[in-house]
């Protein structure tokens, strides 16, 4: 294992539980050739990890993020804070500690400590920013891989990932047939449709109008922070769903003494939620592994990998897949969770090994960070079928 | 009839059949006094009409139209060009025309004629912009009304308004009862609750975040272009439903010859549908006014007649209500037109008298443009029955 301190994004939030690991290459040659064509000549994947590898190697769980969050999946002693799916991962929780290794990896082109937009290009020794290589699905799928492969695990027990995650975990299913024994994908799809394309273009373009974006090439202190916070309001919008905030907010209106008076000022309670999400997020995340990033999800289609999404699916191989959607997500609606399961079962290589949960939630797309009396219960009844 | 050519927008799109009146003050006062306390002291209202005024001005129907269009519903001798609401409006028509006579009102507040922003505040001989008073849905209401009374209709057949103008429809009801025999809402809403405020928001904070914005100081050949295009396609997002666009557009791609090849350009066909249509309203609609106009729908609320939404309604009395609900519509949903329903149901007022239709449509908050086959009979049913 070749660990190292050579933090590619320093300003981020990586916790000391964070691991690195510098990729040699792809696979023994001098470069990682990614999925378009691009070129990276040094990788770092960060990652974090929880519980004991077994002595053979059979009890590896490798967990893919949504777009936004870092490595640091669930607490540990050595970074005890709350992780993002803290209430799925642990000793004695679905995703049992006791029982697997589990790992999470932070994602190829993001800025928690793996090789992105951030990340210094060695040919130039200044950042990559817009010069970072076409980024897809595919290859963040395989920067995980190589992460394995470095840490001398050739086989997978399950590949888990929920959101953006979702897509990369079906994305190395495809790509590793017969390494992966458990597939768990959660509010994903085989490709995005074009509701969801908008939504996406737009926080994008919303970023790439901000001046202070100036091509990608910000100063550090200096990035499109209103772009950035418009861009995450509009994603925020469509993670959730109308009635939970219906509930939560309806039309309350921001206290008085709250206001500047500004004209147009923000006024409304679920105003003043976006407001303060959307200011927590701009300062810990980078513009362009956000676009780059938010483009890869647009990009990948099962269907490149055989033709069609059903042509595609069949090169799935897995002892058994676990869809999970949410009634109320409108990103990745359960038409498109039943997709990936109806394809799988058709594929034939999984017959009667496909089981779809329909989370009845209004919490949307975001369900599975927030409903935990509703996913625990499905993660840990198929993990530990596996272990029957 | 107090006509003039004192047009308060001339860049926009203002057609040869529009009609202007120069409201006198409010009903004898020197100023039209505003819901919010604002005050104007001189209000141009643009119009157009179609069919014969009845000798005893009996046969009056009102349209109140949505955010942005002008009083061009319907094609006429002085414009044959089609209106926004062409299918609808004409002789032999839904809204037929060789039986009413039908006037189309562009709202108090926007860019087409009417006083807005954009037109000249005569206390200081520039144009209003920001020092334009607080506008809401009841001011546009009520400056429809004043219209009347300056053409000598003291009584309307049938007030009707798609979207916003189911709003502003409603708020006449409230606000003049016994004046206003029947009321058509399509699309519409007591009050906008929070998904609907956040999309709103964003738009207008988008506007507001163009630096050429200028706090509402644009020059006229400089305005916020590029916020008023991404939040025009923010719009049409939500003014569409995702069905539909998977249906037209899929995951279809611009040809490689229209492509710039510009670092994240637009790729797919949804993208540039959006972009398209963006550009053709940023030039034809003045910023200010999208901001007064989207403001006013967020603060709109039947409850603001009553301390509730249920005890507002009952202020409404007519002879009968036909509301009309889409199945796909995300940003006033079917639950919404059922609330108006049970609302005036409640009344009592108004017993047995509140036709309800629920149009199942993929067309989302638009389908009144679009679905001329479902829209057109169940208005000509509603109208026939009121001239038995």
């Amino acid at each position: 294992m070749n660990l190292t301190e050579n933090l590619a994004g320093t300003k981020r939030t990586i916790t000391r539980a964070t691991q690195f690991v510098n990729l040699k290459g792809d696979y023994g040659t001098s470069d990682f050739v990614m999925w378009r064509g691009g070129r990276l000549s040094k990788i770092t994947v960060a990652f974090e990890s929880w519980g004991k590898l077994s002595s053979n190697h059979d009890n590896v769980i490798l967990i893919f993020t949504g777009l936004s969050p870092n490595a640091h999946a669930a607490s540990s002693e050595l970074d005890p804070t709350p992780g993002w799916w803290d209430y799925m991962i642990g000793p004695g929780k679905s995703i049992d500690t006791n029982v697997f290794h589990v790992i999470c990896v932070n994602s190829l082109g993001s800025c928690f400590g793996s090789t992105g937009p951030e990340a210094i290009n060695p040919a130039t020794g200044k950042a990559y920013r817009l010069d970072f290589p076409d980024l897809t699905i595919e290859d963040i799928a395989k920067a995980g891989h190589h992460l394995l492969v470095e840490l001398g695990i050739d086989h997978l027990h399950t590949v888990i990932g929920p959101s953006m995650g979702g897509m990369v975990a079906l994305a190395y299913a495809l790509q590793y047939p017969g390494e992966v024994d458990y597939l768990v994908s959660i509010s994903a799809a085989t490709r995005a449709l074009p509701f969801t394309l908008a939504m996406r273009s737009l926080q994008r373009e919303i970023i790439r109008s901000d001046p202070a974006w100036k091509d990608g090439n910000y100063a550090e202190d200096e990035a499109p922070y209103s772009g950035m916070a418009l861009a995450r309001k509009l994603g925020l919008v469509s993670y959730r769903a109308a009635e939970e905030w219906h509930q939560r907010f309806d039309r309350s209106r921001v206290a008085k003494d709250r206001r500047t008076g500004a004209p147009f000022e923000l006024e409304f309670e679920v105003e003043s939620y976006l407001d303060y999400n959307a200011k927590k997020f701009i300062h810990n995340f980078d513009a362009n592994s956000y676009l780059y990033l938010s483009r890869a999800m647009d990009w990948f289609d099962v269907a490149d990998h055989g033709g069609s999404v059903n042509s595609g699916l069949t090169k799935i191989h897995v002892k058994k897949a676990l869809i999970i959607g949410v009634t109320t997500d409108i990103l990745f609606p359960p038409e498109q969770q039943r997709e990936i399961v109806k394809g799988l079962e058709k594929a034939g290589s999984c017959e009667e090994c496909v089981e779809y949960v329909e989370i009845d939630s209004i919490n949307g797309h975001d369900a599975f960070l927030v409903d935990s009396h509703q996913f625990s219960p499905v993660m840990k009844q198929f993990l530990d079928e596996t272990c029957q």
